[in-house]
């Protein structure tokens, strides 16, 4: 059996060793029925109980008002970057996305299929290293998107825009349930599972019950927001193993002291590697503008490719897997997801060091 | 521990535990990686190597020919419901559906919103209890769309249409890989995993080259087979753990002679439970014409709706499973998918003669 690594990829992504373990223990024998999660049906009262659950803990970990539906849909969040402006836009009104990085733009390009959109404010003229603060925002806009944790640029999105009342969609898919939110600021948040709370295949929409239920009619029916209200998630059948291993993510997440013990243990994960690239006389640089520096995706260079090349291929072999930068961007990236331990920045920090003084 | 039952759900439904058990054995750590196969990037040769696996696997049990291409997608068949008239009708042409129940009428459903549906052949007439064998095709539609195995109804085609040129599409969800397919007969078929070969959130599409290459261009990114075809399933993160598992399955399914024995196999349970009816005195009727009857969905009833609800009840306390009909037309329903053992139709099939004396 091979040891267990410390996994810094972006996405799919580690996983809590607790949910794998209980994922595993239930496996072939899901709660003493028989059967294996995977074979039972999603009419049955087991299926239902473990949505039911998985919706649950998404309520109490981040206090969801009551105001707000649950979703669990098919895909990921390139699901509902075609989802959202089918189902929200208006007739003569523009959709206003906020442009942070390479997933900003792949929701954008999307919209652009359904109508027009202004763009109030975006950090494409650095290369995407920062996440803008002031938005000149569009007045009248069906809505405002934008995205709460670049993966890719290793950004984030500390203070989000004053809407004045447009309504606020967020993809918060490298963030979700990383930091305690203010629901009252959102209409739409959604994330795709696979980088902090599950495997891949389906995402949570967390929505506004008076502004989701005014979506558009006329649509195909699985890509109506409606069809799937009314069908809670039930109108085909779902994504069954990956909300299941979601709904044990999120109770090791409870058990672990909820988001906000959550949220110190990844500020402290993120503080030890940017000392580290602080501190390393230029040899690591980080690529993002101090006051934007996201503490999911931490993102940096070495002196030359060759030597990203020798280190990510260094740390592989100590069993610090996933260091690769997005083959968009090139360089260095290490995610620190909530379900990565201390001890795994522990160990990079400590390699980055050694590598280092050898090179 | 749970003892594992005879499940005869119609989906999600019965896996291989010998697939199961794989799963289970490296859940943890897949192939020495130190990882889940949920924690691996979608990116890795590992997530590479499982994809690839899971195509030459289908491509050498169903020995599809060269010109045709293997999609895996998010969702299901309800999804490629929309997908395919998207991205196939033909401005000016009709799409034409054969109708053989609640799934086909649900694939029309959503071509009705992309223009104008022709429906050569339907057997509502009689409640959907057989398939037409003789079909008006409509001249110069764009496709003809097929469903070849009705889980509802409990009918199958077994002889599909002449379809003159027109390129054929075909719903295969509920008997994918469970009989011989002559290729040359179809431009698409597909099927939704969880009821023939693995779990659900993912959607097998094999596809002619030279037909889905030209799909429309213009649509939202995710809807396009386009795109889907140039990043060869993985434009964004795929569904990957129940990829996996439909790999597992396939494994097993080749180590068990492949398809040519399975629909030995499958024709065996089925001629033991429809005898099972037949010789029942009318005690269970089965509800679909014999030239129609479906070798993977059962479906029958009892002289009365108590009696139905208490077979249910009681098989289930026997360890036979999901025996209860589809809540849109009631009675019982025995699905007989490739995973389930010819001990659970013996078994089914001696505790119906039990139930029939006792009641």
């Amino acid at each position: 059996m091979g040891k267990r690594v410390f996994n810094f990829y972006a996405g799919p992504a580690t996983l809590p060793l607790k949910a794998l373990k209980e994922a595993r223990r239930e496996l072939l024998d899901f709660r003493g029925s028989g059967m294996s999660v995977c074979e039972i049906s999603h009419r049955s009262k087991d299926f239902q109980a473990v949505i039911d659950e998985a919706t649950a803990l998404v309520r109490e970990l981040y206090a969801v008002p009551a105001g707000f539906h649950v979703l669990w849909l098919h895909g990921g969040a390139s699901t509902q970057f075609f989802h959202i402006p089918w189902n929200l836009s208006l007739e003569g009104k523009p959709v206003s996305y906020i442009h942070t990085g390479a997933w900003a733009k792949a929701a954008i390009k999307e919209a652009g299929f359904f109508g027009e959109v202004a763009m109030p404010a975006s950090s494409e003229d650095a290369n995407f290293n920062y996440v803008p603060t002031t938005f000149n925002l569009t007045p009248g806009a069906a809505y405002v998107h934008t995205t709460s944790n670049n993966t890719i640029f290793g950004t984030r999105m500390k203070a989000f825009p004053e809407t004045g009342g447009v309504p606020h969609i967020c993809d918060m898919s490298s963030d979700f349930l990383s930091r305690r939110l203010d629901f009252s600021r959102f209409s739409i948040i959604y994330a795709g599972a696979q980088k902090n709370i599950g495997p891949s295949g389906t995402a949570a929409v967390i929505a506004r019950k008076s502004f989701i239920e005014k979506a558009k009619d006329g649509l195909p029916t699985m890509l109506s927001y409606k069809t799937h209200l009314k069908g809670n998630s039930l109108y085909n059948t779902p994504p069954v193993f990956p909300i299941y291993v979601v709904g044990l993510v999120l109770a090791w997440l409870k058990n672990h002291g909820g988001i906000d013990a959550m949220e110190k243990i990844n500020e402290k994960k993120a503080a030890l590697l940017y000392g580290a690239l602080d501190s390393s006389d230029g040899f690591f640089r980080g690529t993002v503008r101090p006051d934007s520096r996201s503490i999911m995706n931490v993102t940096f260079r070495l002196p030359s490719e060759e030597l990203e090349e020798k280190f990510v291929s260094e740390a592989k072999k100590q069993g610090l897997i996933g260091l690769k930068g997005h083959r968009s961007v090139g360089g260095c990236r290490a995610s620190l997801y909530n379900a990565l331990p201390v001890e795994a920045v522990e160990a990079l920090t400590a390699f980055m060091g050694a590598f280092r003084k050898a090179n």
